[in-house]
This record gives structure tokens, C-alpha cells and sequence, in this order.
């Protein structure tokens, strides 16, 4: 891998140690030695296990729930069904946002309340002594239902003849909205010199955390005390408080390690409120762990857009506007805000590029499929599929190269900051040498020659430059210096795999002239942290860095005024460094952080100065910070098979001040093999009676590290004005970038057979059909 | 009981709606179930329990200490001693002011280091899959001890034949130090027209919590996680982060449901530092609970000062100073601070009066009995009993009735603040109305006529009017609002039975205009509050609520912001009362506390204002509060026997602002009732050898029901200008003023028979001892 360091910005970086050192997680030692602790590891002493009865058809009416027998089974502690929710204290459904939907759409309910709208929803629920017995008194369970009509595809709910979900809700259409200027639009569509248009699907994926979705709840003291598989502990808090009825503060989330989320661990699903809701019931323990078949059946999915859009451009080059029309595919049911979130997606539709005019209008649809929600980039691929697409497209269609076309509709770096067409205000950006340096690593010129390889082979090169909006809402950190000069730094966002410890301490020692081994960072209780937005969105660098950075300054302005108060001097005068304050011009005479942080809980404290040596931030961005790249990828494509392996990957990706370069490699890595798999293998499959037919590793296709190529990456650094640290965020790139940049990159190695589209995911049939096809 | 509410402070106080109101403790419920939750309560799967081998001997060499059958025994997981902790990483000692102390004196070691240096001294541990087992294998250690003279009274220690405790201390005078001015003091008393002198005993008490220390300490993640019966949490943590060597963060300590302190379980014992060392060591749960006598062996004792004293006034009973010089035992090893508390109780002895000049001399002095430390009131029960026996002796050597002495001799309410000769500073006081009233309450001018009852007892009544220092350090408070608008208050202090949870609800529902109920508080947990100092020495209210007071009120403002925004009003303009905000005069606008709290975790906050609504404060007082009043006591001395009963009781106190009147009462009533005992039954008896002879409660006698009499409660209101609620500490009144109450009548009832003083306890035998050699 090849790293270039020649910024400006990343000189200045140099003056701070720890951040911008690639530094080893700490995190890895512990899960390396088997020693993790995840949430099914805890043992509760006299815990109980939860078991789902799940519906096998995707829309039915429950005539009849007979727990009876499974009640009289061994070890069977309870069997529950809506009756015992709806008898309860607790409304018992997940919220939604019901004022703002198109009709009238109650909460998903933690057991059917009569009628079921996906396979795998809950429909009863047993708790045991074992998870062996509760899952053998699930099968006990006799459920009477009487079908419906399943539909599973967004555009064919819309339909006259579809099967309605919501009786409040006749159309199915959850929530609708558009973004940008039609009229104007229009405009420029009547005005441009050409138009290409394209009929696209985003593929409906399900998330593959390494560790599937769990809860343990119980008592502890008069609180109930849950640990859970969470990107947000305190956002579950929040909702489990809602569906439980009960007080925040009655509750305690505490979300241990977590392996992987990708958007489904921050949304609020049955397993884990029910869990809670039975612990509450039961005033004992009760577990419950997601087996893998119930996270592909029931956890929520991600993406299933379909989209009809247009380019308008002139012979020039010049991009004129840009049209796009979708159905976002929500589901059996709201989850959360789920209705809403792809009716923003259309706000990164200017991508990189000056686009003078934008219109684009979304519909969200039930459908009898599980929920969908934000999955790892959240609108932000589809966004950016539905750009790049069109823009390889209106380049084909001029016969102008892809890059060049790119170059000539690029902001500029003095655009910024800039309002786009599509209402996104970008912060700062400088997109061309991220392109060239793409172009440059991979050999494009050399690539475009090329058509084929010696073993007869397609060879094809694909592009995608990209904006990814990052870090927003709030977030707390506190940092605290205990008297021992020790310090811990607790933010609201929680890492299941980020390496959040790593970074905030690298972050934390560069403020307070300290090691990083010497900072603990906690994560993911509610007891300990003031209040958490969560880890989503490639955020947590952004606002909970930001947050932490805030308090660190202001512990170390205080212990400035301490020492200099020691050491008899102006506080401007102290240097902070090696855990010593000194004299500017005078190191010999110093004092201690350590005896800094004694004195501020001591009696030697400056006259008038509080005890103490901590802060608490709440910080938010003004605005969103817009990481931003360009991708290429590399792909060969067998014509006898139609079977397409990427060859090379290079990113570059510029994520303003990178804290630790290897964490931001890990989560470009990470996210490029998703974003390759979701481009040409992985794909949820409903028949047409809404069985999922993909309900399996196997059948769904997850990354294998034998279909992840070499990456490439380098980086440039265009500071972030948004937050203290300058950063932007990164987590979410690779999954945004590679879907575009593989299929333009087939569509490039197919062009001798004049294909210009193949729908994700490039399988060999869909490619050799195009190619037979065209 | 007579409750007089007529001052004008009380008055004011009525705005307060729960501030002043008697409500019920929310404790009680569950301890009066049976649901509290003490240390000993916790069941930690796979916990092992911990039994100390401790010395039969006062004083000896540890010559051999043999563990092997032990650890062969059934369930026994290991046995050790000193080595082992010798060669572990911890230093496995007490703290202890080495720089201040009269030569080298090394801290106080877990296990003894080849010489014990009081009875019950811990020599070796057995950590046993039960306590059952554990004690069985403790009875196995064998231990060769080799026998050194022993030295019990303080005194004698000082003596030339007295054995040595620490080589390093050969005159076994541990601190010593002076206050006052003897200049000033040697020609006042010159100068007097009068001089009384007396040798008095404050006799050696034992702390009788009704929970015996314990600790559980055990592994969580890479911490270690001690839960302990602690009046101070974060104290206990920076106790035994030293003694184990570990940074503090990687400490949680917990105090559960606490069953009272009295100062001891304040302190750094070597049990709860050897189960902690044994958890590491282990990596598994180790339990270690004292059994009473245990506690009665080892636990830190009280008092025991021998004081010689002397009082300078003139015939017109104005006094004119004051002499007194302490021998003040601190047993066999310094723990904590120890030995430097008994150079400080001096500062009390000015008292209500304005006394000119007080020298007072004070020697802190090793013996080889158990550590002695703070005891409920720590030096200011021994500084008031000086002070209010020397006022008794002065008016009756006068001839004068000792009200009016005391009237003579007050500060006048208009001299606060004010300094005394003995170095403090009281912030407010109107002593004489206090004074008035316990008169007027008991009956005084009656009692002072009648010599003896109808069945011939001898009847007398005794003055203590007293001042109490109350509120030292800092105390950090959180005032957390959730996003549904319920609260969370979190303090430093620890409650372990003063009802803080009752208490800081009241404050906080005042300041944010809720009901208590919805007011939660959280106290006795390092990982959930920033830093406390803890509960001991009249504080809490003072400190503890001053800080949450503080956050309170930070919390208010910022609301008033959000409110007046959605009311497009002033922030000065909205009030708060019953969780609703509205505009002064415009009742009908209003937004809930609720949706404030809402909006401040939301968009919806003004302009630049940080999101979250919650306040750190780290409170500290300038000066203490002084906490005053006058107590009266009845005694009836049967002339036959020497029994002493006190027939009657009547406290009058003053601790300025009273957040809850039950609360306050209870102080007083359980402090009373101590203090009787003092007076009459209690005291630490040690043989000659060293032997604790008074080692369990029939020997030493607790007080019981039948003994405590009437107490009859009135207060005034002097609020303290020292911190935001106006409070002045009330937990330690009753053992300050009863002691000196009780033998003042006493001394009172046997003036026939010309007795001038009776050293407390004042037993049968030593009352009929001095009726009889007087």
C-alpha cells in the first residue's frame, strides 16, 4: 500500500503526537484471546432464555395462539402472546413516527396483534429455563392463521391491485416527499443538449454483523438493567422506555462488546424489547439471543430502492440537471423513523459536481417484507449509485472519456462552502486531486486501452467520486481526571468494531500531554455517560471526538491554572507536555499533571477555583462535514460465463485529519468489500408469497475474504471546519463508492457488446443475458 | 414532642414547597421488606469468602506462620501471608501521613509483617469456598508468636518504661501539636480572679453499626469491582488503589445499602483492602465479612482521651481562659489520619463563649490496643465535654446558677462571623434563645429547687450548650434531566441511613418546580458519580446538597432558555412550577418540563445553545457551618445503688435551614441516645496484656430502647450563610451535647454530698464510689 504525506494540513498535524498515528487497537488484544465479552457471553445467575414463535407466512390474520402446551412443558417458565402485552403496563410496540406518515399506522407491536406482515414476525413468545427448551416449546406453540395476499415489491404495492398492509394506510404508501426544484429541472432538462436516462435498482441487503442481535435484561435494584447488542445505547434506552412504559432513569442500557452493526444494532426491533418487557414481568433474568436464520428473517433489512432517473448534460460535458423518481421499499412495518429516512436520501444527489438544477421525489412503501432501515451508508449509496450510473452513462453517450466528463463538472476547491441543488451544504472539499491521484494509482489510461487480457478475458475500469455527509446530531464526552492524575474519557458513542478506545485516547493524550496507554475510554453505558446519540452516520470521530476534545481543553485550561498557580506564573505561560506542565523558557521548574490532578482534588487548590478536574461537553456540529473520494475499480469479466472478479481496488479517500490512519484503512477496507459484494453477489430474495428464499449465509452470499481484491488506498486531507479535530467521517466510503465504481467498471469491460446497464448484483447470468441481450 | 415554628427564617423558608417538609423516607419501605441490599446480601456467582488468622496478642513477634494444613484442607483455595503479599505488585499497606508524624511509622500492612501491634491484628487470610470452610482452615494456620509487653493507656505509653510500639517512634508519641496562644492564655489566668481545674476522661468507644464491615470484591472486565459498606466510595477507591498499586480508574467501588457508619466505615481497614488484593490475585469473586466481634477486635474505635484542663474566669463569672492538655490514644498503627485528628479537636473548646485566650496541647500516642480514628463527632464530643464540664465546675465554684454562667459568657448574635481564640471561625448563631428554651422546655427553674423525688432518688439537671463544626471540603453534584424530563441528582456523599435520597429529592423538586417522587438519586458508586468525599462529619446537606443545589439551579436556567424560546418570551419572564413553564401574567402560555426536556435533546433548541440538560458542580464552602443548641438532661440518681437514670431529655438545636424535619429529628434522637450511652454504660475495657475485655455487645453495652428516655426536640432557624440551602450539619449534636448534659446532672444531683465530678461511664460503682470519698 502506498501512502502519500505531502498536504499542507498534514504537516501541521505533525505538531500534535498521538493524532495521525497509526497506533495498534487496543481493543484487539482481548478479542484476539477469545476474550470479548458480547452480550449471549453474560452470565446472569438464574437467567431464563426467550424464544420467538415466528410467523412462516408474510401476511396473514392469527385466528388462534394455544400456548397451553407449551406451557406444560419441562422447564417452561411462560408463554406470551399480545393478550399478556396488551394486559400489561406497557404499550408494547415499537415507535414510529405516526403524525407524520400518510395515514394511520400503529407501532410495530413485540407479539402479532392479530395480524402478521412479514415472515418471522413474533407471534408468541416462550421463556425457559434452557434456550434448548424454550426453542422446543416454541414448536409447541399452535398458531391458527388465515393468509393474505403477500406483496414484496415496492413499486407492485403502489399498484390498484395490490394487497393493502395498513387498513389505515389504503395506497401502502408509508411517507413521500422531494427534494430540490422541479420547475427549474424541467428547465434544464428542455434546455440541455442531451439526455440519458436509467432504470436502476439499489439491491435489498441484510446486515451480517459477525455476532447476531441479543439482550439480556433483569433486575437490578428497582431498575431494570439491559445489556444488548446496541450502536445507541442510550437512543435503546429511549425506545425501550417508550415501548416499556417506564421511566429513562428506571432503565440501564449497557452494551458490552459488539460485533458489528452496520445500522441494524441502532434500531429498535422485538427481541430485545420483549426481552426486557418479560424480565420486567418475570423479575428474573431472561436472555434472549437472535439465532442467524432470525437476523435474516426479522432483523431489519437495508437498502431496496427502485429508481427511474435522468441526466440532462451538454455536448460539452457540462452536467444541466438531474431527475429521480423512487420507491423505497420500508416493509411490513415502521421501524422507528424507518418511513422517513429514504425521503432524504436525494440530497446527495449532486455527488461532487457543480449540478445546477436537482429534482427528485421518493415514495417509502409497505410491503409484506421485513422492516427495511438505514444499513451502512444509509441513502448516501444509493444517492451516489444513482449519480455515478448517470454520470458513466452521459460520458458513454457523448463517447467522452469518464474521468474527463468527471473533471469538467467537478466543484471547485474555492466553491466552499456550497449549497447544492439538492439543499446539501458541503463544508470543504478539493475533489480533483482524489481523482487524478485514483487515475493515477490505477493505471487508467493504460486500462482504457485495454479490452481484454491474455486469457481472453473482459478487462474493465469503473469510476465513482463521492460525497459522504458525516457527523451529525450531538453527542456528550466527559473527561475526568481522577486524583491519581489517572484520566477517563466517556462518550455517548459506542464502537462495535471502530476502535473508538484506540482514537479518543489518541485524541485525549494530544490535549493533555500525556501516553495514551494512560487514558481509559468507556463506551456504551447508560449509567456512566451523560447522554448518547450513538455510532451511525460515520459520526463518532466527528461529534463524540469533538465532544471529548471540548472537555479535554477545558480540563487542561484548568490544570493550566493549577500549575501556573504552583509554579507561581501567568497560566498563558505553562506548557503542558510528557505529563509536565513547565515554563515556557524556563523547563526547570515544573510540576507534575499527576500532582496537578491531587492538588485539584486537595486543598491546594488557587483561591476561588472549584474543586474537581473534569468537563462535560455536549457538542454538535453546525453543519454536516463531507468526506468525499474517488474510487476505481478493476474488473475482469469472463464472456464465455458472465462470472466478473475485481481485479484492483484503489480508493481514495480524503476524511479531513485522519486520528489513526490504520483505523481509517480498516473501515475503507470493511466498507469496499460490502460495497463490492453488494455489486455483484449479495441480494435478499422474497418469493412471491414473501418467503425470503435468501435466509441463509449461503443462499445470501456474504463476503469471503477469496472475493475481497488487493485495496489500494491513499488519501488526501481537506480539513473539516465543523469540529475541533477537523475530521470527517469515514465508515461508511467504501460501501458508497464500490457498487458505482464496479458497475461502471463492468459496463466499461462490456461495452464491445454495447451494454450500457446491468442490475446489482452483476451475477454471470444477468451478465451473460446482457451480453446475449444487447 | 413541643415543635415551635416561629422564627422569621422558618417564615421565608415556606416558599419552599418541599424544603422544610416532613415527608417519609422513601428508604424505608424496602428495609422495613426486608428487600435492602447490603454487602453481605450480594451473591457473586463463584464468589470464595475470606477469614482472617488474627492475634491473640497484644504485642508480639510474629516468629512463624504455618499454612500448609490449611491449604490442604477441603475447599480451601489458598492461605496467606505477609510474603505473599511482600512479593505480589501491591504494597499492601494502610495509608498513613508518614511527613507529619513524629518519626518512622510505617503504614498499617494487611498482614502482619513479623510483629502484631494489637489483639485481633490480621496475621494470615484463608480464602475457602465457604466462610464455613474458610474459618474451619483459619483454626488450622498455626502461628508461633513470641510475646512483647503491652501498653493499653495513652499515658503510660508516654512513660519511660513503656514498651516501644514503632522502633521508629521511641516515646510512641505519634503527632503532636498546639493551638491557642499560651502567652495570652499563662497571664489570663494570671490575671483571673478565679481558676477550676479538672482530669477527665472522654472514655473509649467501639462503633456499633448494625451491619458489621464487609466487602465483595471481584473482577469486572480488566477492573476490579469492590462492593463495600462504605460511608465514602471514592475514598475508599483512592484507599485502595494505593494500598493495591492500581491506577484509580481501574477501581469501581460500591456501597450498597449501608447499615450505618459512625465514621468507622469511613476508614482504610485492612479487610476490605485484603479481599480486594485477594480478587486480584484470584481473578474470581472474594467475599470477606467481619463477624461483631471482629469488629469489636479491629474495627477502629473512638474517643479515648485523658485531658487535663482548667478554666480562668472571674468572680463576676466572665470568663477569661482556658487551659487544656490531651493525651489522645491512636492504638497500634496509624490508619489514614489518625493520628493527626486529635490535634485539631482543640478547635471546638471557645464553645458558645466568648472565651479570650484557650491554650490546648495534644499528643497523639501508640499503644498497643486497635487503631483508634473518628467516632461520630471526632474531637468535637471531646472539645464540648472540656468545655462544658469546666463551665459546670466554674459556676458551681462561683456559686452561680450555670444558666446564667453560660447567659455571662455567650457570643452575642451580633458578632458572627467571628473567630475564637481557638482558631475557628463560626459563620452565624443566636445562642441565647436555644438556651432559653431548653430551659424553659425542661423545666429548669423547678428542677433546680427539687433535691430529691418521692422515692428518694436524687434528682439533677444538666446544661450542654455546644457548637458543632459541620461541612468540610467539596462534594460534587449532577442534576441529569432525561429526555422525558424525569431526573436524576447524583452525589458524592454516601447515605447509610440519614435518608439522602429523601432529602436531595426535596431540594431538587424545589429548584425545578416537580414532585420529589420524580426526582431520582444516586449516590454510593465511583463509575456513576464524578468524585465525593462522603458522609461523616454533619455534611452531606451542607456539601452534598449545596452541590446539587448549584447543578440544580444551572439546570433551571438553561430550561428557562428553551422555555422562553418556545414562548418567545424572556428567559426572566418564565416561572416554573408543578413541570410547567409560564410567562409571569400570562398563565395561559405554557410548555411542560417535559417538552423542554425534550427539546433540549432534540432540534429544537435555541440558536447556539449546546444540546443536553444536566450540571456538574463541585461544591465546596468556604468556611464550615456551625450547627448550635443547648441540651438538658434529668437525671434521678438512686442514693443506694449509684444508678443513674436520665429521666428526661430536651435537645434544642439549631442547624439552620431543615430540609426535612423527621430526618433532623432522627439525627438527633439516634445521637442522643449515643450519647447517653457514653455517658453511662459505654466503654472499651482492655486488660492489662492487651486483651479487650469488653469484646462483645452484652459486655460492652449498646444502648437498648429501655435505656434512651424521652427526648423532647425544639429547634430555631439561624440559616448559614456558607452554602445555597442555608444548612448547617445535624448528625453528630446529640454525642456532643449528651455527654457533658448527662454528667453535668449528675454532678448536679450529687452536690449534697459535695461531688464535683464522676469520669465517665458514670457506672453504679463509681457513682457510689465518690458519694461515698467525697
Amino acid at each position: 500500500m502506498t501512502e502519500r504525506e505531502e498536504s499542507p494540513t498534514e504537516e501541521q498535524a505533525r505538531d500534535a503526537r498521538f493524532v495521525g498515528s497509526a497506533r495498534e487497537r487496543r481493543e484487539d488484544p482481548a478479542l484476539l484471546r477469545g476474550e470479548g465479552q458480547f452480550t449471549d457471553d453474560i452470565d446472569a445467575p438464574d437467567a431464563s432464555h426467550l424464544v420467538f414463535v415466528r410467523s412462516p407466512h408474510a401476511h396473514a390474520d392469527v385466528v388462534e395462539v394455544e400456548t397451553a402446551r407449551a406451557e406444560g412443558m419441562d422447564g417452561v417458565v411462560a408463554a406470551y402472546t399480545w393478550a399478556d402485552v396488551e394486559a400489561s403496563d406497557a404499550h408494547g410496540r415499537m415507535g414510529a413516527p405516526t403524525e407524520r406518515l400518510n395515514g394511520d399506522v400503529p407501532g410495530h407491536p413485540v407479539l402479532a396483534d392479530g395480524r402478521v406482515r412479514y415472515q418471522g414476525q413474533p407471534v408468541a413468545a416462550v421463556v425457559a429455563e434452557s434456550p434448548y427448551l424454550a426453542a422446543d416449546a416454541a414448536e409447541a406453540v399452535a398458531v391458527e392463521y388465515d393468509r393474505l395476499d403477500a406483496v414484496t415489491d415496492a413499486a407492485a404495492a403502489r399498484g390498484d391491485d395490490a394487497p393493502t398492509v395498513f387498513e389505515g394506510c389504503p395506497d401502502n404508501v408509508a411517507a413521500s416527499g422531494e427534494l430540490g426544484d422541479e420547475a427549474a429541472t424541467d428547465a434544464a432538462f428542455a434546455d440541455a443538449d442531451r439526455v440519458v436516462d436509467l432504470d436502476l435498482v439499489n439491491n435489498r441487503l441484510i446486515p451480517n454483523a459477525l455476532e447476531p442481535r441479543a439482550a439480556l435484561a433483569r433486575p437490578e435494584g428497582d431498575r431494570l438493567r439491559v445489556d444488548m447488542t446496541s450502536q445507541s445505547p442510550h437512543g435503546h434506552r429511549s425506545d425501550l422506555a417508550d415501548a416499556l412504559d417506564v421511566p429513562e432513569r428506571d432503565l440501564r442500557v449497557v452494551a458490552p462488546d459488539v460485533g458489528g452493526g452496520f445500522g441494524h444494532k441502532g434500531h429498535h426491533h422485538p427481541g430485545e424489547t420483549m426481552a426486557a418487557w418479560a424480565a420486567r414481568r418475570l423479575d428474573r433474568p431472561v436472555k434472549w439471543t437472535a439465532t442467524r436464520s432470525e437476523n435474516y428473517l426479522a432483523g431489519a433489512h437495508g437498502r431496496d430502492h427502485v429508481t427511474t432517473c435522468a441526466l440532462a448534460f451538454d455536448d460539452d460535458g457540462r452536467i444541466r440537471g438531474l431527475r429521480a423518481e423512487t420507491d423505497a421499499n420500508v416493509g411490513g412495518y415502521p421501524l422507528g423513523s424507518s418511513p422517513l429516512l429514504p425521503l432524504w436520501y436525494g440530497r446527495l444527489l449532486a455527488g461532487q459536481y457543480d449540478v445546477p438544477a436537482i429534482h427528485c421525489v421518493t415514495r417509502s412503501v409497505f410491503t409484506t417484507t421485513a422492516p427495511v432501515h438505514s444499513y451502512r451508508g444509509a441513502g448516501r449509496p444509493e444517492a451516489i449509485y444513482v449519480l455515478e450510473r448517470l454520470v458513466r452513462r452521459a460520458a458513454d453517450d457523448l463517447g467522452m472519456d469518464p474521468a474527463e466528463f468527471r473533471r469538467r463538472n467537478l466543484l471547485p476547491p474555492d466553491a466552499f462552502p456550497v449549497e447544492t441543488a439538492a439543499g446539501a451544504t458541503y463544508d470543504s472539499g478539493d475533489y480533483e486531486p482524489a481523482l487524478e491521484r485514483a487515475l493515477d494509482a490505477v493505471d487508467y489510461e493504460t486500462l482504457r486501452e485495454t479490452e481484454t487480457r491474455d486469457d481472453g478475458r473482459l478487462v474493465g475500469v469503473g469510476l465513482a467520486s463521492f460525497v459522504e455527509s458525516t457527523g451529525g446530531g450531538f453527542e456528550s464526552g466527559v473527561v475526568r481526571v481522577h486524583p491519581d492524575g489517572g484520566v477517563t474519557a466517556f462518550a455517548g458513542t459506542h464502537s462495535h468494531g471502530q476502535g473508538h478506545a484506540t482514537t479518543y485516547a489518541q485524541v485525549v493524550a494530544d490535549e493533555l500531554g500525556m501516553n495514551p496507554d494512560d487514558v481509559d475510554v468507556v463506551e456504551g453505558d447508560t449509567d456512566r455517560i451523560p447522554r448518547g446519540t450513538g455510532t451511525f452516520g460515520s459520526r463518532s470521530v466527528v461529534v463524540g471526538g469533538g465532544a471529548i476534545v471540548e472537555s479535554a481543553r477545558e480540563v487542561r485550561e484548568k490544570a493550566a491554572r493549577i500549575a501556573a498557580d504552583e509554579l507561581e506564573a501567568d497560566p498563558g505561560d505553562v506548557e503542558l507536555a510528557d505529563g509536565e506542565f513547565r515554563i515556557a523558557g524556563a523547563p526547570e521548574r515544573s510540576v507534575s499533571f499527576a500532582a496537578v490532578a491531587a492538588a485539584a482534588h486537595g486543598s491546594d487548590r488557587p483561591e476561588g477555583m472549584d474543586a474537581g478536574l473534569e468537563a462535560t461537553s455536549f457538542f454538535e456540529p453546525e453543519r454536516s462535514a463531507y468526506a468525499f473520494g474517488t474510487h476505481a475499480a478493476v474488473v475482469a469479466v469472463d464472456p464465455e460465463t458472465g462470472e466478473v472478479e475485481v481485479d484492483r481496488y484503489v480508493a481514495v479517500d480524503d476524511c479531513g485529519v485522519r486520528v489513526n490512519p490504520t483505523l481509517v484503512e480498516g473501515q475503507i477496507h470493511g466498507g469496499v468489500a460490502q460495497g463490492i459484494r453488494q455489486a455483484l453477489h449479495e441480494r435478499a430474495v422474497y418469493d412471491e408469497d414473501g418467503t425470503l428464499a435468501s435466509g441463509t449465509m449461503a443462499d445470501y452470499k456474504v463476503p469471503d475474504a477469496g472475493h475481497v481484491p488487493e485495496i489500494h488506498t491513499e488519501h488526501t486531507v481537506t480539513p473539516s471546519p465543523t469540529n475541533p479535530l477537523g475530521a470527517k467521517g469515514i465508515g461508511e466510503a467504501g460501501t458508497i463508492a464500490a457498487p458505482p465504481a464496479v458497475v461502471n467498471a463492468v459496463v466499461d469491460a462490456l461495452a464491445p457488446y454495447g451494454v450500457d446497464h446491468v442490475d446489482m448484483p452483476v451475477t454471470p447470468p444477468r451478465v451473460w443475458r446482457a451480453m446475449r441481450d444487447s
